[in-house]
């Protein structure tokens, strides 16, 4: 352990990963460990990270993109069944509202009328044609 | 085109993808295609659809869920670069609250202070460990 903040030393997910504080465990992998969130939207609500120290998505490697949300996959079919639910939310947050600076998707059972809904923020409209075509050639101009 | 509903036809987001609707595309490769959400969070809010009809995440083939995640996090990291955000917010809905039934993670650009918080609902607490044992060896059997 150093003082890099950088390579998850002090990291809470990192110390959950290497077994140093304790967590309701629901899968682990090569590449994850899965466990119940202490505060659940919904009982079953599961974090997914990944053993490594990444932040946030972007911060994923490329190899390991394929192993982490296929196991975030499985993870949400097994909420899904053991919680007898109707479906499921899956979210992460990038930097703001994350709570613990290392990548972590949430799995969240879901059940219809359950008094949430996946997006109930006020969503708007573009004002006009040009405002999207101009915001969607900017985000391409960036891939 | 048949009328079997599991192909597709009909799919809003299919229909997106063939170049049938109009749409604001950010970004297309063989295994997805990302275009701007109509009624966006907040301008840049982008939807990666896979090219393949499938309805939910856990119907994703496995050997998709590299590809199809690949190209998230690369529109992710687009997204916030493009609209200058502090960071992002990646999620699914799996049926419940699902509006169009083909996959699709939404990615939305965030500002610290931009009214929304990603978990805003209230969430709870498991009444006490062995409910969380419970809980968590449920999910365990699933996997």
């Amino acid at each position: 352990m150093s003082a890099d903040p950088t390579d998850g030393s002090g990291c809470v997910f990192c110390r959950i990963v290497d077994g140093e504080l304790p967590a309701f465990r629901v899968h682990e992998d090569g590449a994850v460990v899965a466990f119940l969130d202490r505060r659940p939207l919904f009982p079953g609500h599961t974090l997914v990270v990944p053993r490594s120290h990444v932040e946030t998505l972007t911060d994923l490697p490329e190899e390991s993109v394929g192993p982490y949300f296929g196991a975030v996959r499985r993870v949400t079919g097994a909420v899904e069944r053991a919680m007898e639910a109707e479906g499921s939310f899956v979210a992460g947050n990038n930097r703001v509202s994350q709570s613990v600076p290392h990548l972590h998707m949430h799995v969240v059972p879901r059940r219809r009328k359950d008094g949430l809904r996946g997006f109930f923020w006020p969503r708007g409209r573009y004002p006009d044609e040009s405002e999207a075509r101009g915001v969607a050639a900017r985000i391409r101009a960036e891939l």
